[in-house]
Parts: C-alpha cells; sequence; structure tokens
C-alpha cells in the first residue's frame, strides 16, 4: 500500500511517500481501508521531534475514515463494509479522568493514518455519523473528543454562560464554538485575522476582538464582560489576560499551549478570583462517543479548510504549520 | 478603649497604640469585649499598604474571641456573656463559590479585633469551642476558615490520600496539616527549617524536605511519590515543581503566593496531566461554621507560637514578617 512514512525527524519536509507493506489484522483488530486522513498538530510536531517517546519509523495521522476491509480473530459484530471512523485513542483504561500510563495515540508510536490502511483493535472503531461526508468524518476523533472534554466534561459549560475561545481557527477551537453555540452559550472569540473572526461570527460566535491590539483585552472586556468559562489552546505571554477576562468563580480549560510557557504567570489572580484551571488531554472512549452522539444531534459538521492528496502530505503539514488554516486540513487517499 | 490604629502606612513600626472611643453596637450587632486577637500576613501587608482598597485610619485585625458585652437592637438568641469566636468575613452572600462583590474582611476597612472591643453583626457570632482555650479560640477563624475550604471544599481531600504542603509553619498551613492528618491523609511538607520539618513530623506529616536544598524536588519525590493534592500559599519560582509532584488529574489548591508570581509557568504540565488548579479565598459562614465543627469533632488545638501584649502589636508583626514562627502569633487583650 502506499503511505507517508517519517524515518527521521527533520520538519514536515521529511515526510515520505513509500510502498510499504499492507498491514494484516491480529487478533482483535480490524482493517480499515481508509477515504480520508486529516491533520492535528501533533503530526507536525511529531515530524519535527518534538514530541515525547519518539519512535522512529512510522507511518504518522491520528485521524482517518473509511470502511472495513478484513476482520481479525475474535472481533464480533462487525461487518466486511462498515463505515466507520476510528478513535485514535488506543488503551486508555477504566478511568474517566486521566489514562493509563501505556495509552498511546495513532501515528508514532504506531503507524497511523496517512496510507491506505490501517489496522486497529475493533474497539476503537464506531458507525460513520451519517450526517458528514468522508472528509468531514476523518475530521472528527483527535479535535472533536479534544474539543468535547474541554468543553463539556471538563469545563462544565451551562446554557447561557459566556464562553471566550482565543485563537479560532484550529481544529479543536472551531469545534469548541460549534458546540458551545449548540449548547446555548455565547460565545467570543479572539485571533490574529479579522477574517476569521468574522467567519467565526458567521458561525454564531457574538463577537471577537484582534489581540494584535495593544489593548485587546480591554476592548475585549468592553465586549464581552468577563467570562463564565475559557477554553485555550495558546497559552504564552497571553495567559494572564485571560485570567483577567475571567468571572470570579470562573473556570479556564487548557489544552495545549501552542504559545509555550506562561511569563510571570500572575497567581494571585487565581486565588484571589476563585478560579480554577483546569487541564485536559485527549478523551476517554465513552467521551468519544458521547462526541459522536452529540455532533449527530446537534448536525454539526466539522470546518474544512482545505485538503491535499495523501502524496501531498508534507505540503500539507508546512501549509498547518504558518497557522493561516481556519478548521481541518485533510488528506485525500487514493482508492 | 486601648486599640492599635493604623494612621497612615509605613509598615509594622507606624501601629499606634491609643485611647480610643468604644464602639457601640447598631442594630443587628454585639459588641464584643475580647480577650485574644491573632495575627495573619494580611494584617501585616495593610501595615505596609500593600492591600487593595486601603481606607485610614482603621484599627486592624480579623481574629478574635471574647465575651458578648452589650447587644444591639433586633437580636435575638444572644445573651450578655456568652462566650463566642468572631467570623471575620462580613457579608458573603449566599453563594459558596464565591463572595459578593462587598464582602470584607474585619480590621480594614472597618476597625478590627487589636482593640479591647469590637462591634460586629450578631450573625458572625459563633460560640466558643469548648475544647480550647481563649488564645487557641482568637487563632481560628481567618487561618481556619481558609485552610477548611483549601482542603476540604476545593480540594476534596479523600481519606488515604496523598498530601503536600509547602511551607509548613504559618498558620494556615498547619491547619492544614492538622485537618488532612484527622481526615486519613499521608501528609508531606516543606519548609527551609529542619526543626520545623521535625515538628511537623510530630504532628502526623509523614515526611518532609528542606526547599532550600537544590535537589529538593527530586528528594520528595523519592521520599513521597506523586501527590494527589497539594495545598500551597507560597507560589513563586518552586510552583512549577509542585506540578512536577503532582500526580497526573490530581489538584493543587492556592490560597496565597507569599513568594508571589511563578517565572515561566510550565501550563504544558497542567494539560499533559490533567491537573487542576484551585483558587480559594477565606470561606463562606457555612464553610466557617463546618470548619468549627470539624476542629470540635476532632479535638484539633491550633498550634500557637507565642503571645504578645495588645501594646506590643508592632513587635508582634515585626516577627511574623520575619516568617520564623511556627503557628500562630497572638495578641493578649488587656481586661
Amino acid at each position: 500500500m502506499k503511505a507517508i512514512v517519517l524515518r527521521e525527524v527533520g520538519g514536515p519536509e521529511s515526510l515520505r511517500y513509500e510502498e510499504v507493506e499492507t498491514p494484516k489484522p491480529q487478533a482483535g483488530e480490524v482493517l480499515v481501508k481508509l477515504k480520508y486522513a486529516a491533520l492535528n498538530r501533533r503530526d507536525v510536531f511529531i515530524s519535527k521531534g518534538m514530541y515525547p517517546g519518539m519512535k522512529l519509523p512510522s507511518i504518522l495521522g491520528a485521524d482517518g475514515a473509511g470502511d472495513i476491509a478484513a476482520i481479525g480473530e475474535n472481533v464480533q459484530d462487525i461487518q466486511v463494509g462498515s463505515e466507520v471512523v476510528i478513535d485514535s485513542g488506543i488503551g486508555w483504561g477504566e478511568d474517566q479522568r486521566i489514562s493509563n500510563p501505556n495509552f498511546y495515540i495513532l501515528g508514532m508510536p504506531v503507524d497511523g493514518t496517512y496510507a491506505q490502511y490501517i489496522s486497529v483493535p475493533a474497539i476503537n472503531i464506531y458507525p460513520k455519523p451519517k450526517h458528514l461526508t468522508w472528509e468531514e468524518t476523518a475530521s472528527l476523533p483527535l479535535a472533536g473528543v479534544t474539543a468535547y472534554r474541554a468543553l463539556v466534561v471538563r469545563g462544565q459549560l451551562q446554557a447561557g454562560e459566556t464562553v471566550l475561545i482565543p485563537g479560532i481557527g484550529s481544529g479543536v477551537a472551531l469545534f469548541v464554538l460549534q458546540m458551545a453555540v449548540a449548547k446555548g452559550a455565547k460565545v467570543f472569540v479572539t485571533s490574529s485575522s479579522e477574517e476569521k473572526i468574522e467567519r467565526a461570527k458567521s458561525m454564531g460566535a457574538v463577537g471577537g476582538v484582534n489581540y494584535r491590539l495593544p489593548d485587546w483585552s480591554k476592548q475585549l472586556r468592553k465586549l464581552m464582560g468577563a467570562a463564565d468559562l475559557v477554553v485555550d489552546g495558546v497559552g504564552g505571554p497571553g495567559f494572564n489576560q485571560l485570567l483577567n477576562l475571567t468571572k470570579e468563580g470562573g473556570r479556564i480549560v487548557s489544552y495545549g499551549a501552542t504559545n509555550g510557557a506562561v511569563p510571570e504567570f500572575m497567581l494571585q489572580w487565581i486565588f484571589l478570583k476563585n478560579i480554577d484551571l483546569r487541564g485536559t488531554k485527549m478523551g476517554s472512549p465513552q467521551q468519544f462517543a458521547e462526541m459522536l452522539d452529540f455532533m449527530s444531534q446537534q448536525k454539526i459538521r466539522p470546518v474544512i479548510d482545505c485538503s491535499f492528496p495523501l502524496e501531498k502530505a508534507a505540503e500539507a503539514q508546512l501549509y498547518m504549520d504558518q497557522g493561516k488554516n481556519f478548521g481541518k486540513i485533510t488528506l485525500e487517499i487514493p482508492q
């Protein structure tokens, strides 16, 4: 089969489109013939070697959807030809709060979805949501479960609350926006791009502010008041302003820090305002299933920025690395 | 009456022992003839002008206990001569999570307990715990409710859990230690003083490490493993190590930051480890009452470091400012 293999780190340019052996489903596994894969920032970090537990060579990619092509031993209730989406997290365990120590995500350390076929545990397979295209379905797994857990499970969003989503445009941030709007929240966003703010408003956000303005935080305060809940994947120097923009007794859920550590973190505001800062990473199988149900009930369709053919995965990663995308970037798999 | 008045900021040396008018209880208030007051770090910050909403002159002091000397109009079920302790927080409101915007603490903006008499709302009066001396009773209010809320309400401590208390020796930290031991936790501490660590162990701590050692965090990891719950009032540069010392899915409750903001706060550890960082400030009347019940049930006696006569309040604050105390510093009120 054709696949994108990372043999040594060196950024997106080091990805290779190769002919490799098609995997065979082991006991408890199914073979999925993929139709689309989707990119996550994690994939780019791995290409650069900036990810814990690097183990190469590996086919990259966590997100994918397609048809069941073959079934291993001891697998029941799944038919060849079924249309499925894959939960990218393997071996989470029973605890809904945290994953087992040996939990991992597809696409390094084990082979991922930038490929024509992937063999995965049968318990990681879920029916494709009926309201979605293949491309949209492949965009769901990692960002969808991260967003759902951040907003609903860890963030405990209630209808009518004010939610702030910094850095709108990433896959997770857009899912958070769509889910929060569906749950009846008043959503505000920040971005470095006026165009992204306008697009967020067309999707139901009440308003937004360009965080490149020197007084962005003051302007946002004026526009929004204070937030009950902030769902942040940015971190970095702007993070202290999020404490400022959160209500007393409010919650900040952190699912990432693309801008890194926080210089001079104002811990004082955490206790003076009785704020909760809650970290979240990925999600459990139960949370993945709840996310799929929620997307289907609410008929939420992932926002797709653009698609590349599988062999252009390097270009796709370079494009993601520029941060100009609004929504998911997908890879079309040759059939 | 005699009282300690702060007329202008300038540190503990600017406190004055003066003859002032004895207050009269207004409607809904009672007059308490104080037997002991106790110091909190807040009082020292106020002397230095390092507290929000400075309003002078003011008699300082949040903590106090004594007898009811007079009763204002519209006060029921309280008798002159009753032995009482005062909840220092005025006007919290109904929300257990946060206080009303107009909530305040005795001892600036309104007159406090460094005095022979104080007039306070009757609803802030609670019976003196029977197992305590007057001096111990006066040591309870601010530190007791802060510790109880941090450990039990916000920290949700469960029996058998491992609890880390950085900087043992302060009033709040010692209450947290006593309450955590009473609740069946395995408690570890840090301090800059071997003697304080030994005293904490004599009070039920399993062990502790001197945070002046360059590898204190490694040593503590070896001794303790990782903590389910950290209850911290220190903040500052050592705070990142607390993230390191917390279990995946664990909680850090922050009730203060005597060492200030956190340089280069590793937000990454918050989300990678699914950690909750929960801020807490003071406590509600309900939480104050629960604290008193818990102290009585468990027969916990506050640790007193030493006592000064009221007129030596400046010396008492200077001593507190050195940070060498182990337990509360009290003021004996002339009768």
